[in-house]
């Protein structure tokens, strides 16, 4: 049950570095972001998988010295157009529409009223709306991590135009938006692991009208 | 399982006005996201469920006329932080101090950095990054849905400043970010429920290195 996997995870803080999660896991932890609905079907965003250990440790000075980048078993990075485009809009839909057996064009006005919306603001307001569709994912990625009992530390702490740069994110049209670390929890020196997971009572949370 | 869940879900387009949502498995969608992990712990945003027949029907033209936003059991809105202030950030941490039995204070140096960084923002920049979090809680509350098999539909068309004059947001310090109707979906009228879901590739969607 996600309710369940929900209270079960929590945000590691230091992961055994010997411990390596399957491939057949992070797949469907993937596989979950890949399945987020998104604004429109757009899937504004893209997962890097980096399981290459150098490329772990530059990342290091780029996440505020923080070790578990490099600790962790894979460090997934949600990536979000950088801007809407024509053709990213175009693109989209031809697909939408070659998978449904339908005409080329049968959402034309529909895109049309995106294109209007989206090609008139500047790629940073587009950025703003792009990137909260990778949270969707974000999210869900974390609590399929979590149904497979895999660990995984949700991370904003990071610098994002060094992260771009190094990880060639621009010429691929795309900004990182968040960081996620997989792997298990080392036996010592977390301290979190046994904090109580604390959220402020649902009658606060909720406002009912 | 998250996945089967996750492919078993689409944007219901039209709902069945007859049918409820029962209030226990509502509980659970809410409790969702309020499990949902947000930056720093803070829970940046609250959800709004709204029953009341004659308010959802005030939100239809506020939502581009779209009826479900009526037709719906429940509807919910995701409402983010309009911005940090000093106050928000101490009551989160005084509270999960008190909860973990520890001093108050004994993330001060922690809060400080957090203070340093947002208070300087102004609140529209603040709200790009509460706003993301709500994101998080949004993506879990539909998977939540999809478990209990209740049919939703994530949706931001509509306009964010009215439908926060119309409920009052901005004097509780929220703004409205995304909506969610929930209920069952209709036997006729749903365009998309026979249509195949379609994503992009893994291979496009994942980027190794």
């Amino acid at each position: 049950m996600l309710l369940d996997n929900l209270n079960w995870r929590y945000a590691t803080k230091k992961y055994d570095a010997t411990k390596k999660v399957a491939e057949e896991d992070v797949k469907k932890i993937v596989e979950a972001a890949r399945m987020a609905p998104t604004s429109s079907g757009l899937q504004q965003f893209r997962v890097i998988v980096i399981t290459d250990q150098a490329l772990k440790e530059k990342i290091v000075p780029v996440a505020m010295g923080q070790d578990i980048v490099a600790e962790c078993s894979h460090l997934l990075v949600f990536a979000a157009w950088d801007k809407y485009t024509e053709e990213r809009i175009d693109n989209a839909y031809n697909f939408i529409t070659d998978e449904r057996d339908l005409p080329r064009g049968r959402f034309s006005s529909y895109t049309d009223r995106l294109k209007a919306m989206y090609l008139q603001q500047s790629a940073e307001e587009n950025f703003v709306h792009t990137a909260r569709q990778a949270y969707i994912g974000f999210g869900l990625a974390i609590a399929q991590a979590a149904e497979l009992k895999v660990d995984s530390t949700p991370m904003e702490g990071f610098v994002p135009a060094e992260l771009d740069e190094l990880l060639g994110l621009r010429q691929m049209g795309l900004r990182s938006v968040t960081i996620l670390p997989l792997g298990y929890r080392a036996e010592e020196g977390d301290w979190l692991a046994d904090m109580k997971k604390v959220r402020i009572p649902e009658d606060e949370f909720v406002i009912r009208m």
